[in-house]
């Protein structure tokens, strides 16, 4: 039977290899793949494989849709926060490949970050105590958009131990500028932004006395405060502009999660809260642990601000109270203007998300079994007819349940948060079931869950939060890892799962651990709209972005005595620094200049001196400055911690301090 | 033609999907694998697959030989140093997904490492200058042995830039002890362990003046001195013992790479070296730079070193000079006792690494094109019968090169470091020409050359530095990434790529960027040697492995004042801090206690002060003491870190400073 196959007998033995258990092969049909190498170098069919590694159809079918061959590119490309890692996590997907941490609200010696003077002072430069921190807990990313898309420009992220707010460029990916209203000792609700990145939100998350004042716990209803702080961002520049930010005070009540309205409800935000209760702990004294007297009400608040009407209020300094240098609207103020209302949510409730055409707001409640869906038509009619239940302990409108809602999908035990595809499906974690759901935005019914590995807290889809989700992918965040991965003692890695969702059915594709930081929140960007650049014009220090003064170029390197210490201009390329040989008095204040003065990418060069701490990391083009005390005497090696060519252990010197 | 299939029928079929470019299907027999999940969730066939994403067929065997199913665990685990990430990077193989990265030298948030007094004081430990140091340069881990073989153990690490060494215990992943000899002011050649991990080795890079003297410049040849450290490892107490520990003076040479002999050359090390020349820059005063200065010669000098004997000897007081209370054998005494020997290798060299039995030393040259070939036999033939041709500036007997060496490798350029398999080739990294160079131990002739993306810099075969290789895989560490990966930023990840090499040509499966840090070196263990436990017996300080005399039980959390300030002895578990509430007053000395009583698996809980810089992470059984001054006046919030439940948000309370 040698004979030309017909597409008739090919039929017949794709259906033999079906019954063989390999329905998933090739007699699919479509246009043949040429063959790039030869498959004799691996010797291996794809039956033996799968029979010597124990893999299934579904796996072969999650091995071929995540893998990314040699220099192929991610897709999409997610930011995690890297909770009290103090870090960002930049990830590819669909391999689930980590690309980059990005350090931000602590020191990170690869990257040099909180070394030279210009990372030393921004690291510092957020702190509301005075106090030298040197990490934060980074829970919730935020790529900045415009007309409420993502547009790959810059991340916002905050820190929830200390209340601060970063501004990463995505154009170097590196941090830029972090920012602490004064008023506020946590946040959680941010960052979140407008649709066109006019306010970065941040919300509180403990309520405190404002701008760090003291009160005993028992004045917690009268002094401690709650608030929403709205940041400007000037995007001429990329920073955020202090001077023109504001912030609404809001009831001491324990903030959750934000979102900023769009499209149908650009102009408004909102902001979930627990604890509306008050309860304040005190276990020691026999009152119920916090965790207990704060799930006593069945319901809590979710709180809906029109920000534009309040920022334009906040540009009158009549309207606020100057505190800490913060424009605060009162909450007396905000419900004279109608710039603050409230809708009850059940219980203990967690994620407020607003569906991509902004007419819907979605919330869980960590102890309800249920997402809510309230209805935008349904809320502004209220406002808009004033038709209130009432008013909360401190004065502001609340909003009829029943009336403000569209409806409730059941969706089991412990959901949080949602996110949604182009198809109009929502994807809400549901933590105490452990399983994603999806569910009909239209009907309000869920149409399928998968399981997850375990316990999944917050989760992404692909710009599933825009007001143009792209479906394909979410992923999981699992906060318990157990059993996923090779044990590496107590404390184990998180565990991100890709799901694909383009198809009728949800697969999981993919575990994947990670092994530094704790993930709260993520966005998942298209990749094609990042643009980084691959170095910086020579002499750049990246904190300005602009030639530094003390920049150094090719053939000016020196040494200079002057009344404030000693400058050392240095320049660093393959495979030297120069000056390599530098003596200085003990005692000395050594301001050392550096400039990497190659233009090749990824030629990066480090900087280190033995023994006195001293660590750089600079990119091509780079410059940093470093300022120390020359105070103790001896010979300390300098070299480049950065493998850059055949002769980098050469590229070497010494550092002398004499008596 | 509906007919039952022949196997000739099927047969033709499949070399009818041969010809169509799909020869790799699952035509090549072999037991069909049961179909565990349904093909028509995800509805796509392999065909459709490698069309959509532009898969060859090369690419499919990656994907399936590196593919890990949800839940399955990896075959080995590799130990990457960190660079001057100051950590090191635990990986899967072959997924090549990270699992976790471990703190040594400087304080990460996440693992709560140098937060607490006892990581804190860790950190601080091994500082020669008395510097707080907050980072190192992590260079060579060494998995601890048992006859040549890795244990799965303990694991060792050095840090260049401050030489020092860390040991870092594999029962959970923890760094337990960081040393300095107080002798040398940095480190390369280290860690490399002996057969029964009887001593670590530690050899220096930059000469310097022992014991942090000065001496200037000029005094290099005649003061600055290099060394190799001998850190006694006492296995019964998983610690280094530095009362134990020698070391021996060695030239103002650069040492490079060290390994210990072992079966033939048991008892021997090797250490090779550059900078001969002794060259020390000068650029700026119009000297050659250092690269050019230190590569004038041909050759420069491998170092044989008879450690057991030199133990010996230093057993005895009278043998030594105690420096920095290290007794040092100098070099005057290693000659006269048959210690210290040289044999030329060309040219800069690099790799220093003793081949599966013992029996050979291979050593490339960055400069040369060759791997040089020693041969034991043949060194010790010269040794023993005392034929030398000539003494080096420091009167060590110098061996005949040509006398020494059994043959040499045309590699390529820029030769650097070299691992074994099962099978008696070796493979070595080529820098220059940026290749993975196979050769055959038996007829010292190159089979393939594998290209790799960019610039390897060291590699490593699974277990391949160990007397019984394992062959299968081998990871190219390569320095530059270009264009690899999705950009990000011009700091660019490294690139680690991971190689087949079971069958008779290479296959290169997968390319891994490092997201953070910059792995020089490591090792890649068998995952079942490894066997870390799942948590703490209450209240264990992980550093001393013991109950800490603060342990805190369930109900006996309290609040004392001493003479030494206030005690807060405090539980964690699902869902509170016991006591939950603190007020201390302004200036007080606070020691929190804290004992995480979870014993449930991958229950880690953090703890956070905010504005107090205050941030551990316990798991489970684990307890840390942490000491502060209470210096400002207000209302901090104390959270948990770790989202550990449902209520994790509410697991809270506050902190109160009092005037």
């Amino acid at each position: 039977m040698n004979q030309v196959i017909t597409r008739a007998t090919l039929a017949t033995a794709c259906g033999s290899l079906a019954l063989l258990g390999l329905g998933f092969t090739s007699c699919g049909g479509g246009n043949p793949t040429p063959s790039n190498t030869s498959g004799s170098t691996s010797g291996s069919s794809v039956q033996e494989l799968m029979s010597a590694r124990g893999l299934s159809e579904a796996d072969v079918t999650a091995a071929l849709k995540t893998y990314m061959p040699s220099g192929k590119k991610d897709e999409y490309v997610i930011f995690a926060s890297g909770g009290h890692g103090g870090n960002v996590i930049t990830i590819g997907v669909p391999s689930m490949r980590i690309l980059k941490y990005i350090a931000v609200f602590g020191p990170e010696p690869w990257q040099g970050y909180g070394y030279g003077d210009q990372t030393s002072d921004l690291i510092k430069s957020g702190n509301l105590e005075g106090e030298d921190l040197s990490w934060g807990d980074v829970h919730h990313p935020a790529l900045s958009e415009t007309a409420g898309d993502y547009d790959g420009e810059y991340l916002f992220v905050n820190d929830k131990a200390n209340a601060r707010i970063a501004v990463i460029d995505l154009k170097d990916f590196a941090t830029k500028q972090i920012v602490q209203s004064g008023l506020i000792e946590s946040d959680h609700g941010g960052c979140f932004v407008t649709p066109d990145t006019e306010y970065v939100l941040e919300g509180s998350q403990y309520p405190a006395p404002f701008a760090g004042a003291y009160a005993p716990i028992s004045e917690f209803q009268s002094t401690y405060r709650g608030a929403m702080i709205f940041w400007k961002f000037d995007r001429s520049i990329g920073r955020i502009d202090k001077s023109k930010s504001f912030a609404m005070e809001l009831p001491p009540y324990m903030q959750d999660l934000s979102d900023s309205g769009k499209l149908a409800t650009d102009g408004w935000m909102f902001v979930n809260s627990f604890n509306t209760e008050m309860a304040v702990g005190g276990n020691m004294e026999g009152e119920p642990p916090m965790e207990s007297g704060a799930s006593q009400n069945d319901m809590d608040y979710l709180s809906i601000i029109n920000w534009k009407k309040a920022a334009e209020l906040a540009a009158n300094p009549a309207n606020t109270s100057i505190i800490a240098g913060m424009p605060v609207i009162s909450i007396e103020t905000a419900v004279a203007n109608d710039l603050l209302f409230e809708v009850p949510e059940p219980k203990s409730p967690h994620g407020c998300d607003v569906t991509p055409d902004g007419k819907e707001i979605v919330v869980s409640g960590k102890l309800d079994t249920h997402a809510t869906v309230y209805n935008w038509e349904k809320i502004k009619g209220l406002i808009d007819a004033k038709d209130f239940v009432g008013n909360d302990t401190f004065g502001i409108p609340i909003l009829d349940f029943e009336k403000s809602i569209r409806g409730q999908v059941e969706i089991g035990l412990g959901p949080l948060h949602t996110q949604f595809d182009a198809d109009g499906f929502a994807y809400t974690s549901v933590f105490i079931e452990t399983v994603v759901a999806k569910w009909s935005l239209k009907d309000l019914k869920v149409v399928e869950k998968l399981p997850v590995h375990y316990n999944i807290g917050h989760l992404m889809a692909a710009e599933g939060d825009t007001v143009s989700p792209d479906g394909k992918y979410v992923v999981a965040m699992n906060k318990w890892a157990l059993d996923r991965f090779q044990a590496v003692g107590p404390l184990l890695p998180q565990n991100f799962q890709l799901v694909d969702v383009s198809g009728e059915s949800m697969q999981l594709l993919y575990d994947m651990p990670l092994p530094l930081g704790e993930p709260h929140y993520a966005q998942m960007i298209k990749a094609d709209k990042l643009h980084p650049e691959e170095s910086y014009p020579l002499g750049t220090d990246p904190l300005t972005d602009s030639i530094d003064p003390f920049a150094v170029k090719a053939g000016e390197e020196r040494i200079e005595r002057k009344a404030d210490g000693v400058h050392i201009y240095m320049t660093a390329v393959r495979s030297h620094f120069k000056p390599d040989t530098v003596t200085v008095k003990k005692g000395e204040t050594v301001h050392m200049h550096m400039t990497n003065i190659e233009t090749a990418h990824d030629a990066t060069h480090g900087f280190c001196i033995g023994s006195y701490n001293v660590n750089i990391s600079l990119e091509p083009g780079e410059h940093s400055n470093m300022t120390f005390v020359a105070d103790r005497v001896g010979v300390f090696p300098m070299y480049c911690t950065e493998f850059c060519s055949a002769l980098h252990l050469e590229m070497a010197g010494y550092f002398l301090v004499e008596e």
